[in-house]
């Protein structure tokens, strides 16, 4: 069997390596070779060993389907790929079944692996494996260096599909860095009355070119906000989202933390706030939106590293205020 | 006291006059210089007879405030206008204070008058009155040909301001005239799988240009639509409206029926639909979205018509399949 190059994560260390075996794809799956690749937080947290993986490290691709046993209409699509790879049997999986959010999904389904995360060999690579019903197809119209975002754009989508956001309504968004930047975009397209806390001036300028407003943080004002996104992660972001929002408002969590957040329940009960945690979302939107060129996230790549020089690529990504940061095999 | 120019509506019959008073500005009103105004499917149906209304018709427009008591920073002014104009009192203008929607509102007031519509006069004129409050600044870079779609945009943005649309739903537009056009381009604002069915070749063409996928009537299926929004006004529409949700679907009404509709409620109740009456919407989301960009309603302007030919202009806009005619004093 032929081998490959790939960015190999065992102990906290990223090494390229030429000699890492095709994925193997069992029935059902297909075969792509990966086109771009795009380096995002929670690598970074698995580099630094959040959570325990080892093997193949990424999970936002565009790629070309070379082989796939059993569906051949698929072979020579470019595609990109949902990244939970679901049982198909358990609860979560059969509510799926039902049309309507927010049920059950399978992105919950708790037997699932996930693409360069949890037991799943990742997309720095040359060619990765997935379920055919993880693929979607991607327009022409739309180019490798757009597409690439279909992942994280599914994921700031997802607050859409979770909550109501009234084009009334005045919304905040902690953190512009990569995933902030794509769900100011997003979450620009509701008409609301959208603030963005950015702390760098590239940021910012990204920000305003599209007429977004941006806020330092010492611009916030108490309780005034009907919805919070923090996305920066850290205690420090949370506990200013908390202060943002009004009674009654909603305060969506969009990143994962490192460790636990001390928290004042009887003043979330006492404001009635909701809080909201939220993860991956649904992947036809975003290429709707791209593909209608209503929002475009090509601005926010800073640079291209070939997977040899992927140590680099991760290094680039974890600089404070950096955006995106793509890997071509 | 000086006259204007304006179009005079009596007994059904538009006519052009050249002494019309200019309109008493009380206290808290403010005179505004009409640059643009818009013609709308409403303003036909005052015409047709369908509701009572002796004056000035017209209720779209943008204009430059001349006058403004008491309120000497609005003068010199680009502004836009809500239509209603609330008595300030009642429950549904109190309830306004609470900011959460959906409230009452003052749009709801039991006593308003409305521009060019119910006991106030409206803007097919050289000048209009309104209360200070129901206006808003337009930012420099909105032209006054987009701008003057304001009033329709937002009327637009009511449906996402009542209903929460999720990325993942699909959503059916039924009619794509000027409104139609407008909900369309406001509707794939949210991600959704949106189909719009469309009869005429130029609308088809327009909301394709955009990546707005069409329909024939005869293309529908069954029940198979989340949200479906009935905007041709007709009892033919409205029955394909009925067959396109799904159950527990909800089915929006955004346009004023002549005379009555025969209706089913048992199969209402059988397939849990939710049936939603939607009429004027938020006027700041509406600017944000043509500052940003993110709507264009300019490719809808198929003539503009100085005032003295304000008849010539009613009678495009009644032609099958016009879209929007605008009238300039």
């Amino acid at each position: 069997m032929a081998n490959m190059q790939a960015l190999w994560l065992e102990n906290q260390t990223v090494t390229w390596k030429n000699d890492v075996p095709l994925p193997s794809t069992p029935t059902g799956e297909a075969l792509v070779r990966v086109h771009l690749a795009g380096v995002c937080a929670t690598d970074l947290e698995l580099v630094r060993g959040y959570y325990p993986f080892t093997g193949i490290l990424g999970h936002e691709f565009v790629g070309e389907v070379v082989e796939s046993a059993g569906a051949p209409d698929w072979v020579g699509r470019r595609v990109v790929g949902e990244i939970n790879a679901a049982c198909g049997e358990c609860e979560a999986c059969r509510a799926a079944e039902i049309a309507a959010p927010p049920q059950l999904s399978p992105t919950h389904c708790e037997r699932r692996t996930v693409l360069g995360i949890i037991q799943r060999d990742g997309v720095f690579a040359e060619y990765l494996s997935l379920p055919i019903v993880n693929l979607h197809h991607v327009p022409a119209s739309v180019p490798d260096e757009a597409a690439v975002f279909t992942e994280p754009l599914a994921a700031a989508l997802e607050i859409q599909e979770q909550v109501h956001i009234h084009p009334t309504e005045r919304v905040l968004v902690i953190g512009a860095g990569r995933l902030g930047q794509l769900m100011a975009q997003t979450l620009a397209l509701t008409g609301c009355d959208l603030k963005v806390v950015a702390r760098h001036h590239h940021q910012k300028k990204l920000l305003e070119e599209r007429g977004i407003h941006t806020l330092s943080e010492g611009d916030i004002l108490e309780k005034k906000m009907d919805i919070v996104v923090e996305a920066t992660g850290s205690a420090a972001g949370f506990h200013l989202a908390r202060r943002a929002v009004r009674p009654r408002g909603v305060l969506v969590l969009k990143s994962t933390y490192k460790g636990e957040v001390q928290l004042n329940f009887s003043s979330l009960v006492v404001d009635e706030i909701t809080l909201v945690g939220s993860r991956c979302g649904p992947f036809p939107p975003a290429l709707r939106l791209l593909e209608q060129r209503l929002v475009d996230p090509t601005p926010l790549i800073e640079a291209c590293y070939p997977l040899r020089e992927g140590q680099l690529a991760i290094e680039h990504a974890a600089r404070p205020g950096a955006l995106k940061v793509l890997i071509k095999p």
